[in-house]
C-alpha cells in the first residue's frame, strides 16, 4: 500500500524559503506570482493491505515523528486517495 | 489560480533522508514499512487566470529554479488537478 504524506506550514507561520523563492521567481521575470509556500511530502510503502490500520498507523507516525503538529498541517492521501 | 508542484528524487536516485525516516519509524515500534521517501511540495499562488498559460509559466519555473532535472522528478497541479 502507497502513502503520501503532505507536510505544509500551518498559514499563520512565516515561511522564509518560500519567501526566498518568490524572490528568486521575480529576479528571473516571472510576473503575477502572489505566494509561495513550501513544504514536504513523505512518500511511505506499506505491507499493510487494510486501508483503515494504515490509516491509524500513519496518524501516528505524523504525530510521533514526522510532523511538528504546532506549526505543520499534515493530509494524508492513500493510493492516491 | 493556486498550483501545486510535486518534486521528487528520481527513484534511481540514493535518499538518505528518506532511509533515516524509515530507521527512525521501526525505532519507533512502526513495522511493515518497505520504503520511505522524501520530496517537496511548493504551493505557488498566480494571478494569471488562464489554465494553459500558467502551465506553461510553471513547467518554465521548475526548468529554470525550482527543480534539478537531472535527479529529480516533478508533477504539476493547477487547482486541485
Amino acid at each position: 500500500m502507497q502513502a503520501r504524506i503532505h507536510i505544509t506550514l500551518k498559514p499563520e507561520v512565516l515561511d522564509p524559503q518560500g519567501k526566498a523563492v518568490l524572490h528568486a521567481l521575480g529576479g528571473l521575470g516571472f510576473g503575477g506570482i502572489e505566494d509561495v509556500r513550501q513544504g514536504k511530502t513523505i512518500d511511505i510503502t506499506l505491507a499493510e493491505t487494510d486501508r483503515s490500520v494504515a490509516e491509524q498507523d500513519l496518524i501516528r507516525m505524523c504525530e510521533t515523528l514526522l510532523t511538528n503538529t504546532v506549526i505543520e498541517n499534515y493530509e494524508i492521501e492513500i493510493d492516491g486517495i
